[in-house]
């Protein structure tokens, strides 16, 4: 039974590959850069996503898709922003797939966009398993969950082309050793971008909202 | 194709169940009392087995399972306290389930156990769907990781027996409502109980100890 399992996932896979292709050829013809947020439950990514609209609007014109097994707390904070917004809720789900961003985007204005920012489902694991047709993938670790976790979850990491490091404001009460977690993403991923942040005090956020524009201006040129 | 998925899942699921009931059978016939713990990553999942060895042996005989996407971190720390332990790594995966428990307890010296705990893969959400065969299923929430969980991923809160608050001591400098946490608890499972602690500092870990103990002398009468 389990060979007929793996056989079934790559052949997901594989039609997700090809829906991601699809996706991406279509926010490329409207020079829609478009980010893929993934961490853990809690570690940030609707803080992130409200700083970034905040600093980056009028000028950049912005949407955003939420992901979640339930609920649109995230959804309502970032609706409350007057950006476009479309809830995904995926009851029993781990993650989004290409063909769930497909349908969000038929529901966007895409020709009134510079700026797509899709949060994942908060899962360290199943996300990175699937090409949404994102250009940039960005993780957002969290100083409470350990300086451990490029160790722990290796894959999230070594395809990430931004680690954030959120909560820095809490680290004089952690055990965290920035060094170590580092020196772990680096060792998958050696030309990764880590920017050390809080989305709480806005502390390192300017460097993130720098590659940002320096990546929306690339993709209009 | 997503019809196959389901139907394969469903198998999947099916043939975890009846694998489940016979560990538990086993378990059951050398009395260890058997505890599924799940979190977030990095919520203290091994803190809390480290504080509970060192409470309760060596009146109490434990063993460990260790389940982790990689790395054998935190299978070191525990086996550091001399107790029996079995690391699964799953590369790939995103869950422990009932074949790789049935695999660890033909590893683990069944006849002089009193308790197993089981650190299940860092994940809110795939864990909650695979029965391992144990008595007992705790969630570690976190203070950090936001009062929203309870919310945002109901299924694991919905099966839980007990739920740990952890990092109590970070609370003065977090948003983080105990009352909303509980009644997004409470509201999914009523009977359920709650027991705010911190791994670091031991506040409110006796009542953890005093529940567990009594599941053990319970599980042996």
């Amino acid at each position: 039974m389990e060979i007929k399992v793996l056989t079934i996932k790559e052949d997901i896979l594989g039609a997700n590959e090809t829906k991601a292709r699809e996706n991406q050829d279509r926010l490329d013809k409207h020079g829609i850069l478009t980010i893929n947020i993934m961490s853990s439950p809690g570690a940030g990514k609707t803080s992130l996503i409200l700083q970034t609209i905040n600093r980056l609007k009028p000028e950049t014109r912005v949407a955003v898709i939420e992901g979640d097994v339930a609920s649109q707390v995230d959804a309502e904070k970032v609706h409350q922003q007057g950006v476009p917004i479309i809830q995904i809720n995926i009851p029993g789900g781990c993650h989004l797939d290409a063909n769930m961003i497909e349908n969000a985007l038929n529901n966007l204005p895409l020709e009134e966009l510079d700026l797509l920012l899709i949060e994942n489902v908060g899962n360290l694991i199943c996300p990175a398993e699937f090409d949404l047709g994102e250009h940039k993938r960005v993780i957002l670790a969290s100083t409470p969950e350990g300086d451990d976790k490029p160790y722990k979850y290796p894959l999230m990491f070594t395809e990430a082309d931004v680690v954030l490091v959120n909560k820095l404001d809490l680290m004089p009460h952690l055990d965290f050793q920035i060094n170590h977690f580092c020196e772990g993403v680096t060792g998958l991923n050696p030309a990764v971008k880590i920017f050390p942040v809080s989305c709480k005090t806005g502390e390192g956020l300017e460097q993130w909202f720098s590659w940002l524009l320096d990546q929306i201006k690339e993709k209009k040129a």
